[in-house]
């Protein structure tokens, strides 16, 4: 019996584990991960994001966002986008690339009904985020149907590093391969 | 008396305190940050990395690398990266922008002879990082001092963004502002 870090397909399981515990569980490491981008001007920029949905079957994560934040003007120029996770209690790191749809409006309006009010908050800041503001407080929330965006991103690739105590592992799975592994040099 | 996250000039001292207990202390959070880049593509790149060097006084951080790995290629081509901490108990997200020199060679001798023997595999695996591999033991690490690269980053802007309770706090700090803050919305 080999342990999941020993294999190609116990590596992938285990990233779809993490991922799907990332979405149930308000305190898994993938509840919380860096979303990388590009901006206009062909800077890399970094933000820790909450992970809403993660599906195997389908290859797709879900974050959500306000319509008006810096990310969503980078993903206007550059949909790719990268995803990080360090699950330090399996010591690995899951990167994957997603091609990044920004949807909006009536497409989005199920996925906004389940959002408790409270939460609702977070779409509709006043000025944008990242604007320069006075001081502290100059800015207001209120709920805003039309800033809520849902970035749906399909996965093109996943990889997979698993820092063991004898041997560092590390697998490429692509969609364009039907998810099938590559070992990597790590 | 103010809580540190209350003012501009708390939070910048508390980045500065997580990112030097960062390098100090191998259990801190920003020990491994989350480097950002950008490919010759023009795609995102993220993946953790250890923070060797974080000085206040010359706004510098310093990453230890092997020269043939993936994020060396891309910082010859676009020289600016991301870096992201999540300091989960102060609640406080850091992000900074950095301008990336690669040293190599003599430049880093003495670096290089500060790095203990059992460190030194880090650098120079063979084949590269990255490169695919027959099996998951296909390659050997053996330490090669000219594989070895301080990515030295001369850091433009820190962004520091906190969750309290009752508000979210973001401030922007610019070295050619002389590292004087502005609230942003958050």
């Amino acid at each position: 019996m080999s342990e999941w870090f020993e294999t190609q397909t116990g590596m992938l399981d285990e990233v779809w584990r993490q991922l799907t515990r990332g979405v149930a569980d308000a305190k898994a490491p993938a509840r919380h991960p860096v979303l990388a981008t590009v901006s206009a001007d062909g800077l890399p920029e970094a933000r820790t994001v909450v992970l809403r949905a993660a599906e195997r079957s389908a290859a797709r994560i879900e974050i959500h966002t306000d319509l008006n934040s810096a990310k969503v003007a980078s993903l206007h120029h550059q949909p790719m986008a990268a995803l990080h996770v360090w699950a330090s209690k399996a010591h690995l790191q899951i990167r994957l690339a997603a091609r990044m749809t920004i949807r909006t409006g009536d497409e989005v309006e199920r996925i906004w009904a389940a959002i408790p009010e409270a939460s609702r908050g977070n779409y509709g800041v006043t000025p944008a985020p990242g604007t320069p503001i006075a001081d502290d407080r100059a800015f207001a929330r209120a709920p805003d149907r039309s800033a809520f965006a849902v970035l749906d991103g399909q996965i093109q690739w996943i990889e997979a590093l698993h820092l063991g105590r004898d041997l560092h592992r590390r697998v490429l799975y692509r969609a364009d391969a039907g998810w099938s592994g590559q070992w990597l040099a790590p």
